[in-house]
């Protein structure tokens, strides 16, 4: 397919070369050009402004970091709202609010332009590896259509809802559960440091329990510390809880875990920790028991 | 070796059967003789007190309920604490209070007998099909005596300290771990619910990410409401927590989470789900939202 | 002085017939023209825009429900901030967010205009009876000039501090403590209502230790469920409790007990509570411990 | 009335003092002698056991710190529990939890002896000037019996039941009231030191609008920080939410505003403020926004 891929950061860049590998034709813009030149030595066709970047596009994807940033680039002057032709779809992987998903679907329907939300799990080298999970929703056409893209990126596309904004749900969801299991380990950590226990081999025995990879690799991040430099920053954390507790309270579902994690996080940056990974929330949970890293 | 056994529940009864299994001489002892009886026809020895099992052996292990039900074995009257002969050593595998295992460390001690703790993760199937985690903690010259008994009913130990309530830590911070994941499951089922997605859907978004058997087993009971029968039931789950927020107190470890959850299995018994698995601590987050099971 | 009035609700319409008896000369308006009459009767000079209320006016107090009200009125078409003289200050009587007070600050600063914050704290009857108590901020000269307004309206006047913002960060820390008088209610009246004691007769107790006017009439209000007709509605008090959460996020503050709060009141939205007064909060709490009101 | 009194801490010896002055006849006995002389001189009769506090007594009153000092003079070597003679009544001031109010209405009914709950509320200054609340609960009779002494130690007596451990519930729910205020003093003043807002100022708003002595008092310790001398240690504050959560636990009522404030408290235990006033509970709060005191 022709598509446009805007937001060519960590995250980005490895799901743009993927598209690439799989054959597609893919202009790239991102704000900083470097980036995009990277992109542009392996097949990508630069331009200059999103706008140029919806030029015959089948598809744009934007890949961006918050609320503000999108709203920038879709409603901004020389957005792509106004460029997109008749029947190119926005495809939206940003963790975006579900408030704004669902602006950003109305205001796109307005214009005859299609909109789907397809956000994704996994860090950075799993972009690279083609290891993403995709989490799409929006009008099922559209999404079959789209196929073709998430199949390039990901490992496995989950369709969960003919309303764009229910992927944004999920995404946030996904990442409250993910935030669990941090104050868990924050919590059991700390009691296993001051009961004399090494923590390490507490952890191994989680390990064993719950043999998740994911418990394995952010296990090992908190029990060492390997907060600098962060793969997700600790402020980025929040403005995600915040997201969740937005739905939350939209949905009318009340989150004491979530609002837990958000207080926790908030003392986070109140220490100084906005920018370390966005793990070192354990960091938070045993200052408060009295202990020193 | 010879060893006895008191506590023929659903774990103990898998327990004991894998001692065997192993070729040790067993001898067991149950309040109901029924389940005693069992095991006889797979030649344990039945006894007819606590302190008839300890005759002759090198190790009793006890797998009783609570706090009270060991004290009542150990201390009461025929207890095992006058019966184990010098060098006997107690092998606690109940989820005990980190308090009551210390009791028994000293009491034990005056009398020259020797005490560990080696609580065990892994539900009755676990039990019965030898898959048992045990996380051992005591003196290390007892603790390598006992290792065969240990590698007769678990697929594998940790040796966690050489202060015998170590162990029952690490137990209840591993209990915590595991009720994280069922309110971060409960929080967000009913955000999914509200927003007209299929929490199963949800649920295999959340297995693609965690790839953890104990996320896809709790999982599928908490979506699908599977709390009758209990595996574990409620109140149970809150005596555990309990006993994670005593030793906390303890330890000076603030532990939000953990009592965040305490409040909710509360709230679970206050609306009649004592005796239901205590995954049903999700249907107290939906009910506090509004959704009906 | 000669003042434009805006918002006649119930607080509003109290605020200005008090500074018409004390002998300012009051330009009205309301949305809806019927109040305006009421206080036309008593002297005050209706108008039909905010922009006509501006006119010749030396200050201009709004009184309104929130964020978006105040922007309708203050930026939106014909609104005063295009409408008011040089010299001329806007005061800000409305619960708003720190962050729109910051905004109308920077935005009326820019046009050479004034701006207070001045939220008041007491019920409608207060407002009636010239009780209220006033919590102004902003240029110090601004508000002596202001102060007989101030005098007007409340019993007393605090000046917190000289930006605007400082005084609405006041006025939702008080409202925190309220709303904790209530949590704090409404768990307190559940454990009595449990232990089989009369939570009147508990009520009279914390009325003796207290001594407080406001413990009297909110403890009255739970404890008889008062609840409908509202005084101040559950989703307004919601309302204010997301606008202190926020300003906690900004000024990086954890506030894990209006976190406890928030999550109670979306759990009465969730309930068909939204309506009620917001100290049925306590019926929340109540549900939660199996019991029905 | 010819009364025992044992306990003569600081509270008790203000109660003992006003029994005197109101013409009983006292028999104090105090683990350490000094304490009783100084009320020997003021015409108690001073004696050297609790036995002996008992002999001849129509009462016998107790205040000490908590269930174990208790037990140990009711129960322990030489207890009242076999000294009280038949007919003579045992009233417990101490804050003790419910379960343990049971077991003594069990006990001394078992024995023919009377047994009713009074814990008081107010500071040593309160039990010196007759100022005391008294909440008294149990059988009927008795309590008129009792009311004389009642009426001499406080300025009001409050009967909330015919349990005895009824009285223990309404004083734990109203030092969790009480608690709930400090957790709202601390949240609030942290914000507004870092809003720049002086929190001295703060509480005058506070006070105006609450108009509570406590609130008064309260509020001044928490903003000066007069956290030592003590007048009530946090390690006591704490024993005491640990009872508030017990009588939840056993009532089935969530109690997560009691969660979060045992939470707190166990913080400032860990950082070294267990014998600091228990209105410390805001510097925990204050450090986790990354406030210094």
């Amino acid at each position: 397919m022709k598509i446009g891929f805007i937001g060519l950061g960590r995250m980005g860049s490895g799901m743009a070369r993927n598209l690439l590998r799989a054959g597609h034709g893919v202009a790239v813009y991102n704000r900083s050009r470097e980036k995009a030149e990277a992109l542009g030595r392996e097949g990508a066709r630069i331009t200059n402004s999103p706008r140029e970047a919806c030029g015959g596009s089948e598809a744009v994807i934007t890949m961006l970091s918050d609320d503000p940033a999108v709203a920038e680039i879709v409603f901004g002057a020389g957005g792509i709202a106004s460029a997109m032709e008749n029947g190119c779809v926005h495809i939206s992987s940003s963790t975006i609010s579900v408030a704004f998903a669902r602006r950003l679907a109305t205001e796109h329907g307005g214009k005859r332009q299609e909109f789907l939300s397809a956000p994704v799990f996994g860090r950075p080298e799993a972009a690279e590896s083609k290891k993403l999970i995709v989490v799409a929703a929006g009008e099922v056409k559209a999404i079959e259509r789209c196929r073709p893209l998430f199949d390039a990126i990901g490992r496995q596309t989950f369709v969960v809802g003919s309303e764009p904004w229910q992927a944004n749900v999920v995404k946030l969801g996904g990442n409250l559960v993910i935030a669990s299991m941090l104050e868990a380990f924050g919590e059991s950590f700390a009691a296993m440091r001051k009961a004399g226990v090494d923590h390490h081999l507490f952890l191994d025995v989680i390990n064993e329990i719950f043999g998740s990879p994911v418990y394995k690799n952010y296990g090992r991040i908190v029990a060492n510390e390997e907060f600098d430099p962060a793969a997700f920053m600790l402020k980025l954390g929040l403005k995600d809880i915040r997201l969740v507790l937005e739905a939350a309270d939209e949905l009318a579902v009340p989150m004491p875990l979530a609002s837990l994690i958000r207080d926790h996080l908030i003392s986070g940056v109140a220490h100084g920790q906005a920018d370390l990974d966005w793990s070192s929330l354990a960091r938070v949970v045993a200052r408060n028991a009295g202990l020193e890293s």
